[in-house]
């Protein structure tokens, strides 16, 4: 018996990985020591820092994959799963350097992950990140024959007396939101079971919203660095709106004796959350704590910056979380 | 509907990471500065260095995953997961500083991701390095309801002039093999389907190995850290045997128009590489270029610096590796 019989074919693999080395090599930069293909991916820590600090996080796309999969269409993965771990340490204050990826697959079509990593690419390009390396694996039996999942992990750096973790959010601070492009990369279980048991095509021109259900859905995850970035220095704390929607992630930068109350009449909720709302005859609170209701990012300081528009307060209480009549 | 109606229960989800946390806790230093659950997770670059280098690498531990759910044994798999890759960044000449990880699963079960992390925690304590973060995705319909997957991204750190790329290896250099415990983390889809067509079960006791097959095949992949470490000024190259086996690995760090000879005859392949490879008919060199065949890890070096056995050396030549009569 040969490896290849056994569903694993590592003369393809090498196919696609020489097509996807092109592409990372757009996004490297002279902090990269060693090109990829080493057992390990080197970066050397910029010059300048007083007390350097690194910021990672790993992260998927969740069942987005798998509308991508029905809709075939796959370079925005790239950009969703780079711009949701960008957002992820900015929050921290931190600026993205390089990720690596991880990519498993049950057969590994050349064409899906070389799409994949040309929006990773890309969305480095845009973020000044270097792709560094990562791992591709055929495993047959684990994953469906053309089912695969993506993870990337980042890693960022900041000044150590500027790391960003709301401990000097104080009652009276004001919480600005900045817009999302749509459902990022979250609530994707719920929002496929809503598309099947309503009988919905991903080819499906809706009238309402002025777009084909599969591109509304596979819009790409925003980052929110280039446009927050510059105005690090004077925000207290931000909250990345990911899984778990308002209720979930805004206490994970509160302190203790705080609540951030929001007020959902201050913003318009996006069409597209409207009708899936509808469509699934999802409750309310379900909503915000699912989804990000069209806030990707909330940014919480003294004083406007010009940054989003203004959404809620910080005020003393009990619950971290208050959403006007829900 | 609710999100939990669409298959993911958050509450869940959060009662494993609770457990999990605990086991992190145990492996963090005084350079991480913030706890699990921020939005990115915090490293401090030691002090010390001149011109300090990260070294990075991700991976998984591929279908050694099936291998498990199907005898039911899990944290070994968390210990693989973590010395394959301290052994990837090893190979640079670094030192471990921390790892996250990604799980991904159909549903998930409390209990095999805590075995996992079990199995990591340890592992990492082991080689001095901290888990700071990581993301447990629960995936309906992607992964099968008992399949998951798991990958691990670490970091390290170099000083830039004590990397080891190979580039000094040199003709008349000695080729040094250090044991491996077993497969390691590579070729499981093809012992898989050995073991399947031979009919053979897991919870067999094997009379010519002294063991029950499954116990075998799950024997966590050695870390290479602790015994090579104190000689690394010393070593001109390594090469970590991972997927690619002797033929895949060894051009990954030797200069072009360098042989490296390995003699077979010098190290003894263990029983359980021959029993898989009779049991399933595998040619000498299919063998060699997917398994380690029992040697882990090759150090290239001048002088024999009592780490593993002699079993070659480095001399001009055209094609990187010739392993006699193979």
């Amino acid at each position: 018996m040969l490896y290849k019989e056994a569903g694993v074919d590592i003369r393809k693999a090498a196919d696609a990985l020489s097509d996807i080395k092109n592409l990372i090599k757009k996004t490297l930069t002279s902090n990269v020591l060693t090109l990829p293909g080493h057992f390990g991916a080197t970066y050397k820590i910029p010059e300048g820092y007083k007390s350097p600090v690194l910021v990672s996080s790993i992260d998927g796309v969740g069942t987005k994959i798998l509308v991508a999969i029905d809709y075939g269409y796959y370079e925005g993965l790239g950009h969703d799963i780079v711009n949701h771990c960008v957002n992820d340490i900015l929050v921290m204050g931190a600026k993205p350097m390089y990720v690596l990826d991880y990519f498993g697959a049950g057969k590994l079509e050349k064409g899906v992950i070389v799409d994949v990593v040309k929006g990773m690419s890309k969305a480095c390009g845009e973020n000044e990140c270097s792709i560094i390396g990562g791992e591709t694996a055929e495993m047959p039996d684990l994953y469906g024959d053309n089912i695969f999942d993506v993870a990337v992990q980042i890693t960022g750096i900041v000044e150590q007396e500027n790391i960003i973790d709301g401990s000097n959010i104080k009652s009276g601070d004001k919480v600005f939101g900045l817009p999302s492009s749509g459902f990022h990369t979250n609530g994707y279980s719920l929002i496929r079971a809503v598309v099947k048991e309503a009988g919905l095509s991903l080819n499906a021109y809706i009238e309402s919203l002025n777009g084909v259900l599969g591109d509304l859905l596979l819009t790409p995850h925003k980052s929110y660095y280039k446009e927050i970035s510059p105005f690090l220095k004077e925000i207290k704390g931000m909250c990345h709106i990911t899984g778990g929607g308002f209720y979930g992630n805004i206490p994970r930068i509160l302190p203790r004796g705080l609540t951030c109350h929001i007020d959902p009449g201050s913003f318009e909720v996006p069409e597209l959350f409207k009708f899936i709302q509808e469509k699934g005859n999802i409750p309310d609170r379900e909503m915000f704590s699912v989804f990000n209701m069209g806030i990707g990012m909330l940014v919480i300081c003294e004083k406007d910056l010009g940054l989003g528009k203004l959404i809620g307060e910080i005020k003393e209480g009990d619950v971290p979380v208050e959403i006007n009549g829900i």
